[in-house]
């Protein structure tokens, strides 16, 4: 490939091996919430182009893709925070997601001297996915039942078709990393395909976790199974990180280990929606990644945020 | 890059360099109609997968854009058969143009074996364009005044501000050479950016004839002036190629040279819309592109249309 951009992806090495340096690539993962607010996301594009070496945005884009269904005329219908996703949906979240959010964000990278690249899924093929089977989901209180169309009044099991919704098989980690060594900055829509001619709609954190994973998979180039990149996989939330105490924003902990996640669950210190999050990032640490960063949107960069290691 | 698929760039020289085969990369335009309507996508991408080699979809996707529009309640304006497009309608053809027929487009292609990535100027900046400025245009009879909002009874001049279009300044042959020699085949949205942040509109016609001069410069690797490729541009119109008879399908001109091209018009054969058209190609042609063919979509290879040479 030409135009490489050598200083982003030189390894530096020793002929002892041990203090061999490899680069390091970050994902980060902003919510719809964060690229939706004109404040916030020129706050997230100037933190953005300040890192140095290789880097990849995965975005969410979902309070649009509302917006312009319900202006459409098409219903959003969500079941535990997913949102059901039939042909018409399907058409609006590919709009607005691999179109609007995306090419946007990419356009303002580029003026902010990023070289970006809008990817989905689809394109060249990077995340292959297979449409989720009906799947048994356990209502909540308050939730619409979407088979009947009714509030449920106590947590009630249905079995939801998600419709046009994917997840995910596989991610070409060796494309990206190709992408990534050229000099490229992926911007990565919450959209993949199944390789038969239909793009699904996929969560936006899944898509961070498994393009971290797959980055993290890609040997060097000499054959040997050393891995080429140092993965840093950064979550930003509305939080400043993990809360020792929910109600006191200066309460993040800075550094949990697998040790020490088992002893902050058996204080009940960390509990709730926390639990599934910090599961995925272990999952995605036993794959290879170097480290989970849980952060807020206003520090990208994860210094005063949780860092998530073995 | 890796994953490079030799097989699709060699370059066969013999000592003597008269003998040298470039490879040939072949840009194919296909207007909204025939990527709007199943059956003609269909049989397009039938074609289109079958064509061995390097390879470039530009697509169009105006009626999509339109219709979305009014779904939208956002009234279409056109001048000379041109959108205006005001911040509204650029989220419009944005979302349409770079989101929903674009990334059908990828997910089709790649259910068919074809390794696409979709693109806009503003991904990894291959095109970088400019917006349009006031521009006077002659308005025939009957054409809206986009000034007075009124039907004009004569040829009348304006001054007409086409918004957020953009004009082409520069297409990044060495970065769409780069992703074509590892395989990839873009698939080209009519969208640019101006390098300040906005995603601009622009005419598909214009998007191929550029992309394939950019392909047609860029050197070989040697550093010599050598060109890498041997680059061929096709247009798909509903009719099968330049016709002697405009009213006989079956006389589509097979070959047009410079000097066949000024007997062509001394004898009115060739007369109204198809000039603009043939000085277009004749443009190309003098920046590098090797062949420009006018066929239709049923035959993108062009084996029954219309070459046009120097």
């Amino acid at each position: 490939m030409q135009d490489i951009d050598k200083a982003n992806v030189a390894t530096s090495c020793s002929a002892d091996e041990a203090v061999c340096v490899r680069p390091s690539v970050v994902v980060i993962k902003v919510g719809g919430a964060v690229v939706e607010d004109a404040t916030s996301l020129g706050n997230l594009l100037e933190q953005f182009s300040r890192i140095e070496g290789p880097k990849v945005l995965v975005h969410g884009g979902g309070r649009s893709a509302t917006k312009i269904a319900t202006s459409l005329g098409i219903e959003s219908t969500m079941v535990g925070g997913r949102r059901i996703t039939d042909g018409d949906m399907l058409n609006v979240v590919t709009m607005v997601y691999g179109g609007l959010v995306n090419k946007n964000l990419v356009a303002l990278l580029q003026a902010n001297g990023v070289n970006a690249m809008g990817l989905t899924g689809a394109d060249m093929n990077v995340i292959r996915s297979h449409k989720r089977p009906e799947k048994s989901v356990t209502l909540a209180p308050g939730e619409k039942n979407p088979v009947t169309g009714e509030m449920v009044e106590e947590p009630t099991k249905v079995m939801v078709d998600f419709g046009w919704v994917g997840d995910v098989d596989e991610v070409d980690g060796n494309r990206l990393a190709a992408l990534i060594q050229s000099g490229i900055v992926p911007v990565m829509a919450p959209l993949t395909h199944d390789g038969e001619g239909h793009m699904l709609n996929t969560n936006a954190d899944t898509i961070a976790s498994q393009t971290a994973c797959g980055l993290a998979s890609v040997n060097m180039a000499d054959n040997s199974d050393k891995k080429l990149f140092d993965v840093t996989l950064t979550y930003c939330f509305e939080k400043p990180g993990v809360l020792a105490d929910p109600d006191d924003d200066n309460s993040a902990i800075s550094l949990i280990t697998e040790a020490s996640y088992a002893q902050l669950k058996a204080d009940g210190i960390v509990s709730g929606g926390m639990i599934p999050k910090l599961d995925n990032a272990f999952a995605a640490l036993h794959q290879g990644v170097s480290r989970v960063i849980i952060t807020s949107a206003n520090d990208i960069e994860g210094a005063q945020g949780t860092t998530i290691t073995l």
